[in-house]
């Protein structure tokens, strides 16, 4: 055995996807020679079918978000790496409506690339194809970073809200640029006190100095450029609050969708203690936090970390989309 | 800030309350002064209130389960600590049924005198109260054990069940006796490669040798009596199934209700595979997986290990209760 309860970091990605397609049959199958996940029964005025994928080590996105109401498919890679464009290529052709599909891809170069792929591909059968490119992550905003800003946390809030407007009918251009819409009001701070274990050699993939934290860490174990010392757990949510709406400069009264995400390690008694701080500081600012979710959405493998996603809403619009039924195995209203 | 991301571990546990009312606004309230979370909105046929609790760190049981269809209330203590009677007593009181009230305690000597006093107190003031004593958990099993078997993992299935079963009206005696039947069909077994983090000292609670696991291990960071060395993680989820099936000794094709539950650091990728492989051992032995929870659920704060749980349905009326409709923070069907 590894140092995860698997044989090896192989065996970790390919078990769980097998036991995720057994303990949740009623709502997905697992395509096993092309490696993707596929909903049973999308809902059915959906026109555009929905995918999404990305290394995996991330769980539950994308596979828990599959079902009805949310992702058609989802295309896990390998631990930390990109799926195959093969893999994305056939999960969309199988699952793609009258109208084509919708591609939600974090922003990484792998992902961009495998994506990229299976898209011109997909153009050259004919499936219209449109991509909505996720890069909430503001700890890589900065003008020296060419490959923009990461994807991260906010994944989970674009594709619940994509989904509930694809069951609607919406047409895929109009899918693409809701997604773009959403994308540029959502932004993620994560921070982490440790490192996630590396599959390979079971040891803490990087160090952090005692009582620091990594501010800005990003969810396949990238280091922030620097680590804080951290006084107190209501500062370090103030100071990461203040930054996010600094970026997000939301008008006064605005409302958001918030999430605290757990990043594998960290316990629900901290992230409820965390959601409680981020809301007061949001309240004192004037915000309105409309919707929340507190728990590991997306996470990297056992990192002792946690990340705010902030989703400014700027169209009452988007709260029913969110608010719409969804039947997945971790989001289920 | 501690080694939690948290101030002290006091504030660990009340933040997090604070945290867990304001997040779940629509289900639940939290009673500050006798500290403990109560139900917005019982079924209007429930007679019977069930409460629940114990020591915090073991979240998201008891609080994750308060809403509609399972528990009216839940009584938080300090980490790894039972909740006072006087808390037990207050809840008791506030939401007891026409028909009484039923307390579902895990077995532990704290849970037990504190639980044992608030219905002494109840039944002072006239109030109708039973206790389920879940105690499931299958390291404990010796005759040189007076405590009896702790309770665990099978905690979060009885309390589901029950919640269904006092939906229908059902009255105090009849409930009691559920649970206690309940009870006797369920077992689990719970292993860790490492120990929770103590979150006064910030060092693991325990050591565990290298490529080994404690078999047998505690919720609070209770050690096993002895560690053993893995080959793999099929021959450990088999030598963990073939344990529990030979207490269970269920009827040859038997269904059960299943429970794989993380007790803190470990990943759903882990998860879903010691799913799998937990399945696959049960059908070649002919029992039917009815229905399965995978995920976090009992946890013992970050510990890295897992529990097995199996529940062994006697009765078609069980998969009813679970099955029927609950709205908790945590399960939502």
């Amino acid at each position: 055995m590894g140092p995860y309860f698997a044989d090896d970091a192989a065996s970790l990605v390919s078990d769980a996807l097998v036991g995720v397609a057994r303990a949740h049959a009623d709502l997905l199958t697992l395509q096993a020679e092309h490696g993707y996940l596929r909903a049973r029964h999308p809902a059915p005025a959906r026109r555009v079918a929905v995918v999404s994928g990305g290394g995996a080590g991330h769980e539950p996105l994308h596979t828990g978000f599959v079902g009805t109401g949310m992702l058609d498919a989802a295309c896990p890679g390998r631990v930390f790496a990109s799926p195959h464009n093969r893999q994305i290529y056939e999960a969309s052709l199988a699952v793609a409506g009258s109208a084509g599909v919708l591609h939600v891809v974090k922003n990484y170069t792998g992902d961009r690339i495998n994506f990229g792929i299976a898209a011109e591909r997909l153009a050259h059968r004919g499936v219209p194809c449109a991509r909505v490119l996720v890069d909430d992550d503001l700890a890589t905003e900065s003008a020296d970073i060419a490959a923009g800003r990461r994807g991260t946390g906010g994944t989970v809030l674009i594709e619940k809200i994509l989904g509930a407007a694809a069951d609607t009918g919406m047409g895929l251009d109009e899918l693409a640029a809701l997604g773009t819409t959403l994308t540029a009001s959502c932004r993620t701070l994560a921070v982490a006190s440790a490192a996630h274990t590396a599959p390979t050699t079971g040891a803490p993939a990087f160090a952090v100095p005692e009582g620091a934290v990594e501010y800005g860490v990003g969810i396949h174990g990238e280091r922030a450029d620097h680590a804080i010392q951290v006084a107190g757990i209501g500062s370090l949510v103030e100071q990461m609050t203040h930054e996010l709406l600094y970026a997000l400069a939301p008008p006064a009264g605005a409302q958001m969708i918030v999430l605290v995400n757990g990043l594998g390690a960290v316990t629900q008694l901290e992230l409820y203690g965390i959601f409680d701080a981020l809301a007061r500081h949001l309240e004192a600012r004037g915000c309105e936090v409309a919707r929340n979710l507190v728990g590991n959405y997306v996470t990297a493998l056992d990192m002792r970390g946690f990340s705010l996603t902030l989703l400014v809403v700027d169209d009452p619009q988007t709260l029913r989309y969110y608010d719409a039924p969804v039947r997945t195995a971790v989001l289920h209203w």
